[in-house]
């Protein structure tokens, strides 16, 4: 022990204040502070117990009832009233930023700025707390700063109080408040109706589900009043900070934050200076306006990564699907007790990641206009990974016998195709922070270029959650030790997205949500899913959803499993799910066997200088144009949900008096989903920006057109 | 996700089913195993539940009357009942084995085992348990093994039903149960009488305290019985598991292990083949027998460290009594953000590791036969390094601006010099295990052969406590790290030890207790207290106490502040108080006003040919003789309580009809920790086998002796 310290007795506060939902708008207080950009209007006061709240509408519309801001502390409970108005800093900005990778190639950043500085009430030297409030076209965005004269020094948030008071009972697409997972399935119901109590007991494929509140739901959250206003609440900026979800109170409409706690309760460990995540509110009558949104992009920093040259988004292809649809295993052995006279595990002979197999993947690659081959199931540890709280699985760099490393590097190497990286940590960040340099510094010797992490299981440090503000820190070291190695990264089961790929562009996708792999395991996706994906879980970022399964049915032993789409809208898929990482998810020989089809993917790219929203509906359809970096090509991808319909496609956005190519990937007209999803028609006719393409989608269907400049 | 994994939803089960303390032992049914060593004896039977019990005698009068086994486990809550025998094994062994450093050249090991193998009654393929038991001449010691037959597999301990049931009502002296510290004073009590709530309220001088049972007490945990008995429970070999502490059941003076929890309430997670740490029992009727026992240590797997030459044990100055008593700080600013214009730290003037400071040490150093110097504070972060249960503090490589790494590399090797790194994680475990590796490499770079480790402060991960099976695994994680990087570990707030050192002879000595540094800030140890940690803290392994302060009094500004020793006694601790790793403590101008008594400290060496416990009493006197490694010279020290005695060092254990030069380093007439601590009387003399030394220790006072052969 070392002395001169204080003592510290361990004690966990247990608060039960809740808070009351009614409080007093005083218009005769301190008055409202006002922004408006557009049809967006932000108000921001104190009301009569000094309580910071915020109010906001669109076009006169509430999005926003009068709601309430602040905090619960360890070094005080009530940081949530009895503030004092300091002052006001306003300021504007309209400038425009180069991602390094994206839908866009240029994103405009124009907002204006409110900071408020409040400060307790009470004796000499009371606790300061700023709240910065951006408005663009497109919605808010604010943060709490604990500034450096906040007094608070190092102080622990044991909850935080913001709220979102809804103007109605809005349809909502929601997924359960759970502290480990984002993978299930979307509801879409009445603000009034949400509980996840059934949903969360009955899905036993998601490996870890830990959902304490049957009134909590994940952000993104989207929504739609009933007078047709388009309302999505997420965050930005998810740094050294848990993850918010959002408490319902179903009487009052009231959404309260409810952060992810850590392993004794608490929510965050701060000090002073600290800017929370932004809370992002974007609102539109137009529903394309919401997928079009930059507001959580540009409310993150800038790139921390100097010379991005060594990032390149990519198509990949790998050994996976066919261990998700069980023709062959991660595993080596069957068992981890399965060993020869000599102590070595004996093959069950139906090992995924063998040589011969993996460069199997990596001629269709190099073949196809695919850049990188996944390998799952490359190291040991697999025959007994997962579901016993393990702390010492996978040590990231020793291959199975059949896998030769070195080997494998000089011929995916000689065929121009990259091997990604998988570090599945089972849960287990401990070990993988302890590993991390002598994996990444494995990766840089035999020429991985990107590597998927991967978290199936509960986590170690035991008692924290996917989440909370350990993990968050977790996945962002992984980013910075990944640029740090000019390596990519794809999170597998991480926090969902807040936009840190601008940060971070290394950290090219994340899964953090339900992925077409559920239709090799469980029931599946039903077929709106994708068209509820986009308004949900990417509003954050790209999302690794593995689609292009071309097989839709007949991949499984288990009778009624298939994709719940057609094959038309799975090429679709490659451009209504943005992700700069897209893998061609089935075997090579089911491409093989419609290589008419794939052509699409082949053709399809994976960085765009533009995209446009033409039609959405959030779990009805959406239908998105974008155009291929550095060239005048476009794709569109176009999809429905279980209803068929006729996607009207304007093609206004070619260059005028120009001649394209097109060439349009349909349901056949006798597809559906269901009953007959691999039927496909491809057509092909010259384009131009006078042309608009009325076609038939499926049942669960869907169409991808690529449109070639030349 | 990945598929193919089952669902497992978490859950914490809380067990109430608190077990019966009556049992009945039932003579017709399985019969009692016994195994007798010379006086000591122990019987292993089921009882009428098909409980497994044990029982433990020494010359016929109870040690442990028969008392329960078993265990609490995730898959079956009552693993201790329902068993039936399967077979026995029975083995003797009598082998001596050298340990790499010591108090003794050689070690016997001489046992009577005896294996049970159990399996619960019921349906095929019921869980199996082995016991193993050791039976020494002095004590015993067993394990559970929970064989890959088991059944098991992957299971957690959520509570250990070991229990010592003790004949009586013993004199005990104990500390609190705490999970976080083993730095309390101790208490000499009844057992009837243990209550640790008063003292863990009121000592505000450590750190962390996490003490939820008031009727728990550490291990190791001495006793004393009305007949005359010495009995000692400790463990031995602790790997991959908590601590062992011991719930006291005030009535019965039942003992039951109460193991520490992890951040979620489980105590360990474990998988078949999976064999506990030894439970020992040590005992005698001679006190001395319990400071000579080497049971705890035979019980230890051999050494891991195929080649220890690189090991040296050593002796140590160091920048850091200066800072315990205010002269100077760890820190090279007062405060955080202190800054200058150019952003950098202010420097207050007054830190300790600057390297003018330490080439003082290091010149004393080599002057006066002592092989290390020891700097703290040496690098950044400490001007906001405790108390706020913060993760990234230091990062072990960056060294303050005053402070020239490589200089001074290079003069300590010019004088032949160690300097011993300082790690101090503030309790930071993750952040530590994330850095060690760079951290070591530092080491090795730089010249260091040596760490000492600091866990000051909660643990990270949050919710872990320091003798938790995580921290356990950490620790021993530094040990096997440091081994492979050749580098030898001293470990302040550890778990108390438990022989590993036998296992890493690189883990060369703990703090873990209450050591020599609490008279620099706090009310400090009482006289007594070195006469309980031969028995209670040191039976595990060395300790790192820090002895040899020489101004006893003047070196704090708080009134009557003092060592609560003679400066004699702090001589007599160097050999009293084992340690491979001595530090000589106190500040070299107070040494330079004290050179003839300093010899001492010159002379003593820190590794052995052999060990005489001479004479001793718990809580009252202990005096120890031990013969320098490869060399015919003997030192003794001897020191007493708060009274005054007088010592009868009779020296047979020299060379027969050889003669010795003494040199007798022992308190003067007018000594008194008190109110001449100082005082002091170095007198020589030649002695034989055949001399009986009779010395007065002043009251807190010691004698220190010198006996060189030539």
């Amino acid at each position: 022990m070392i002395s001169s310290v204080f003592a510290a007795t361990l004690f966990v506060l247990f608060l039960h204040d809740v808070r009351a939902q009614q409080t007093n708008v005083s218009p005769s207080g301190e008055g409202p502070q006002t922004v408006v950009m557009n049809k967006v209007k932000l108000s921001f006061m104190l009301d009569s117990d000094g309580s910071p709240m915020y109010e906001v509408s669109f076009s006169g519309r509430p999005v926003i009832k009068p709601s309430h801001l602040g905090f619960k502390l360890d070094k005080d409970s009530l940081f949530f009233r009895n503030f004092q108005l300091l002052g006001v800093e306003r300021t504007s900005a309209d400038e425009s930023w180069q991602p390094v990778w994206g839908e866009v190639g240029r994103i405009r950043d124009h907002h204006e700025q409110l900071i408020v500085h409040l400060q307790k009430k009470g004796p000499v030297a009371a606790s300061r707390l700023d709240i910065i409030f951006r408005v663009f076209e497109d919605g808010i965005g604010f943060r709490y700063v604990f500034p450096k004269t906040s007094g608070l020094g190092y102080f622990v948030v044991t909850g935080e109080m913001t709220q979102f008071a809804l103007a109605g009972d809005h349809k909502t697409f929601w997924i359960p408040g759970d502290y480990d997972t984002n993978e299930y399935p979307y509801t879409t119901s009445r603000i009034s109706e949400i509980d996840n109590k059934e949903l969360v007991e009955k899905s036993t494929d998601i490996a870890v589900r830990v959902a304490p509140d049957r009134y909590a739901v994940q952000t993104p959250l989207m929504m739609k009043s009933e007078d047709g206003l388009y309302i999505n609440i997420h965050e930005a900026g998810l740094i050294n900070y848990p993850a918010m979800q959002l408490h319902v109170d179903r009487a009052s409409r009231v959404l309260t934050s409810a952060l992810v706690p850590d392993a004794v309760g608490n929510m965050a460990y701060l000090h002073a200076p600290f800017a929370t995540p932004w809370r992002t509110v974007i609102v539109s009558d137009r529903a394309a306006d919401i997928l079009s949104s930059k507001l959580i992009l540009n409310l993150n920093e800038p790139s921390k990564v100097a010379d991005p040259s060594w990032i390149h988004p990519m198509k990949f292809v790998g050994v996976w699907w066919e261990m998700q649809t069980g023709k062959a295993t991660w595993s080596y052995s069957d068992f981890a007790d399965s060993l020869n006279a000599q102590g070595q595990l004996i093959p069950n002979g139906r090992h995924g990641a063998n040589t011969a197999n993996v460069k199997k993947y990596i001629d269709f690659a190099a073949k196809n206009n695919i850049q990188g081959v996944l390998v799952e199931g490359w190291n040991t540890g697999w025959e007994d990974w997962f579901g016993n709280w393990k702390e010492d699985v996978f040590d990231f760099v020793t291959p199975y016998p059949d896998f030769d490393v070195a080997e494998l590097m000089s011929y995916a190497a000689s065929k121009g195709v990259k091997i990604i990286m998988h570090n599945e940590t089972s849960g287990s960040a401990t070990n993988y922070e302890r590993r991390m340099d002598t994996a990444f510094r494995f990766m840089n010797k035999y020429g991985y270029t990107s590597v998927k992490t991967g978290y199936v299981g509960r986590i170690i440090p035991r008692g924290e959650h996917h989440d909370g503000q350990w993990m968050v820190n977790h996945y962002n070291r992984v980013a910075e030790k990944a640029a740090h190695y000019h390596v990519m990264v794809d999170a597998h089961e991480p926090e969902r997205p807040t936009g840190l790929q601008r940060t971070w562009p290394n950290w090219l996708a994340c899964e953090a949500g339900r992925g077409n792999e559920y239709n090799a395991f469980s029931i599946g996706n039903n077929p709106e899913h994708e068209t509820i994906l986009p308004f949900t879980r990417l509003m954050g970022g790209p999302m690794d959803y593995t689609p292009g399964i071309f097989r839709i049915k007949g991949y499984s032993t288990v009778p009624g499993r298939q994709v719940h789409t057609t094959l038309a809208k799975q090429l679709a898929l490659y451009v209504t799910l943005y992700s700069p990482l897209q893998m061609a998810a089935d075997l090579p020989e089911n491409y093989e066997a419609h290589m008419d089809a794939f052509q699409f993917i082949r053709d399809v790219p994976v960085d765009w200088d533009d995209t446009k929203v033409l039609e959405a509906e959030p779990g009805d359809y959406v239908s998105i144009a974008r155009k291929e970096k550095g060239r005048p090509d476009w794709y569109i991808g176009a999809i429905t949900d279980e209803n068929s319909r006729t996607a009207t496609l304007s093609l206004d956005f070619l260059e005028a008096g120009k001649k394209y190519q097109a060439t349009i990937y349909k349901d056949g007209t006798d597809a559906d989903w269901s009953s007959k999803p691999e039927s496909y028609t491809i057509e092909k006719m010259t384009v131009t920006s006078k042309t608009r393409l009325t076609v038939k989608l499926a049942a669960g269907g869907g169409v991808a057109v690529s449109i070639k400049g030349e």
